[in-house]
């Protein structure tokens, strides 16, 4: 909570419910990782946050912008990002998108299959591209499935694959899992990477650039690293598999962006007991699962809630949302305790709310509106 | 698939995704649970399709609605549907919500908490209000949670305070959870409901009407029982509990009057494997679980999907979406095929898609825009 949004909060006192985003803790983030990583290239992962307001400070920084889709990228050059600073991430695109891309002058693009890589031969000729592997990200709050990345075999051939059609065969980018607080995957990840840079090489083509993907967390209920303790083990990692000769290195952080600098407010809309004999307090909010608490999905990301009596006693209690959707839940079984003075009608704040909220909320869900954001 | 779908499709080639309802399944799907179940007033359940077309022909063709905020007391009045054909039925209701439904002319009401009886006392002062059962829901493939509900013994509480606290105590309601196929459940609610009627008679309360929820089924993968037989187990069971006394009944229709008038139709963007040995492939669509498909949760809702290959030789596959989210997968672990022969750019109409599919949809994820319907 900075001081700039509880004053905002209490000035304004805004419809609930809203999320305020501090645009100092974004620039502040930004300038940290630039100054604990300053070898590797920013790119923004826009999914976290595509506010035009987040955009437009970031591209001001210098920063470089890692996008999903064709409205990502007018959202970037809108913002007088050039396309040169925008990578096209996403390794599953249609063949209209890329060429799309690549007519707005897009020249870095993320594959993981053969198809992918005979779509943009055709549509993006002689871009660089690079070819995402496939991590088990043990340790990840938000872990990533199989859906993207493929073995590093494969990716050694398809590499060569790139070259052959006429690509640019770049570099290598991998995906630790989001939250992720083991620190030890980043040098299970580079460690692959260094592997595959050295195949190549056997093949003719040297590789130049590392993409570290995402990963760098923000402090829900549980303590994080610190961004220096990140930065050091990516560096270690780095000089330990590839010595002094360090390709490009590009970090796409989103969460570990924007993550921290928002506040969601949300209203007590009810709450009540099922028996008599339940200790459990059902806490109904006017925000849940589909009005921007996305993440939620099977209790995962486990944010800290803040509310008028901190200090008072507490009692065990399942959290839920607006909606007559049965699984608009959003903790049950892990935990969460509020004080027992809570009542209805009370605002609470939902701490660190900045990344993959209000762009995940439902249109319209249960004729709910989408989840307003606020900038400070 | 309907003739009227199938042309416009193929006369409009509109762009993917897209969803497409054709409204003569949507009047026929009423006209069949009024013929089916004559004696039960029909309160569609508006959040399972939202658009302002099927409010509008259900409207004409006289049928009430059950809402779930203010945002659906407004479209319903304004499709022309009159206050006292609206059901207020979210236990979770904000004080000013509960004063603009009531200041709207809105008269009936659910709740299934103390709290909530005494927001209606203030706000809605002699409306008639039903209490909510807790069910277990077994059989439901979209099982309802505990998060709506109160065991009966509060029930019969509560309904006396609601007399004592000058409203209305009209009657009960339960759901057996969404599209389900277990019949024998709606024998087992009714028999909790008939005992609370007797109980609360002993306490000189005479309750009206049994609200008996959703839970008529769409076809999915698998078949489902005719609505007859569903109207024929809810008969049944109101007799052999109420015998000759049968009090007013109401049902509340999202899925059953929805779900089969809609196909989504979308494009394959991409098929790969991940290694050489993965005998899945791995198949994309311009459509997941952030676009409209957010029933695919945990694989509980399994959609059944028609290629332009239908008998052709099939493999094993994942189904996955676009976004760039880990998450953002439809199927996995349940045993989806499909075509070998399935290619890029081909497109799949995924069937039954008319309910909880566009309202669902989120607002920007990744820059994809929500869900487009057309109606035909």
């Amino acid at each position: 909570m900075t001081a700039k949004i509880a004053r905002f909060l209490d000035d304004v006192q805004p419809a609930t419910p809203c999320l305020v985003v501090d645009l100092d803790v974004v620039r502040q983030n930004y300038l940290d990782i630039r100054h604990w990583l300053p070898v590797a290239e920013v790119f923004y992962a826009v999914k976290a946050n595509p506010a035009p307001e987040i955009v437009a400070l970031l591209t001001g920084l210098g920063s470089n912008f890692d996008v999903a889709s064709p409205g990502e990228i007018d959202l970037c050059l809108a913002a007088g990002a050039s396309a040169d600073r925008i990578s096209f991430g996403n390794t599953i695109k249609k063949q209209r998108d890329i060429a799309y891309a690549y007519s707005k002058g897009v020249t870095l693009y993320a594959f993981d299959s053969e198809a992918e890589l005979e779509k943009l031969a055709e549509s993006a000729p002689g871009a660089r591209v690079f070819c995402r592997i496939l991590m088990t990200c043990d340790g990840a709050e938000w872990p990533l499935s199989r859906k993207f990345g493929c073995e590093v075999d494969m990716a050694r051939d398809l590499l060569v694959r790139a070259r052959d059609l006429g690509l640019d065969p770049y570099g290598v980018s991998f995906h630790v899992g989001s939250q992720q607080t083991d620190l030890s995957q980043w040098d299970i990840a580079v460690g692959k990477t260094a592997m595959l840079f050295t195949a190549l090489a056997e093949a003719g083509i040297e590789l130049r650039m590392v993409n570290l993907g995402g990963g760098l967390p923000t402090k829900y209920r549980t303590d994080i690293p610190a961004m220096e303790r990140y930065a050091d083990a990516i560096m270690t990692a780095m000089t330990d598999h590839f010595g002094n000769n360090i390709p490009t290195m590009i970090i796409e952080p989103g969460r570990g962006m924007v993550g921290n600098s928002g506040i969601l407010e949300a209203e007590v809309v009810l709450i009540s007991r099922k028996s008599y004999d339940d200790e459990v307090r059902w806490v109904y909010l006017d925000v849940g699962k589909f009005g921007g608490l996305a993440e939620t999905m099977d209790e995962a990301i486990k944010y800290r809630i803040e509310t008028p009596y901190q200090n008072d006693e507490t009692g065990p209690v399942a959290l839920a949302g607006p909606t007559c959707d049965s699984a608009d839940i959003m903790y049950e079984k892990c935990g969460y305790h509020m004080p027992l003075s809570l009542k209805v009608g009370d605002k609470v704040r939902i701490l660190s709310t900045g990344a993959y909220t209000s762009s995940y909320s439902a249109v319209n869900f249960n004729g709910f509106a989408p989840l307003k954001t606020y900038f400070v």
